[in-house]
């Protein structure tokens, strides 16, 4: 699986002193995803567009603003409203891609 | 900074527990590069093609086989001899590109 027709920045996004590590990929009609590797570890993130968390590899659990925690062992997919917050408990290292998401797709 | 025109594979590249991260691009021509992550650590690596190492932002020593140690500071390249080995000690979060070469380039 890979996307093709892309921009990336060469420049990395890095959080939580590189626990946490992302790559922007930019598609021809303007769309982003980032492609990212966490560490085990607990974070919080916030959002601002709606997105889609796609899990490729790994186990964490994630929490959603008010409601419960769920699990994803392997693969996965969740998604996260606009301006919202989430936590994640990673407990292996964990391979995802995030879209961000408007009200086109 | 940014490299267009490109395929990325989905799935990253995970060394030593995560430790060490990349993912791989291919340019229309088909050549090839990794953008990666490595965390503080001491690693050691083997090439098969000749490699171009460009730090883009981290502060490591790298040795190549039978070299003294160097130091980078913020940025710089190196390159790898193919089918040699390189010992890094990486001090700083480092994100790295990593240019695989044939004799063409």
């Amino acid at each position: 699986m890979a996307f093709t027709n892309i921009t990336i920045d060469k420049q990395a996004n890095i959080y939580f002193e590189g626990n946490v590590t992302s790559r922007k990929i930019t598609f021809a009609d303007g769309s982003t995803k980032t492609l990212g590797i966490m560490l085990p570890g607990q974070y919080e993130f916030s959002t601002n567009l709606r997105e889609e968390m796609a899990i490729t590899a790994g186990t964490l659990r994630y929490q959603l603003a008010g409601e419960e925690w769920q699990t994803i062992d392997g693969s996965g997919v969740f998604y996260v409203p606009a301006n919202s917050t989430f936590s994640l408990d990673v407990q292996t290292v964990t391979d995802y891609c995030c879209s961000y998401l408007t009200d086109d797709n």
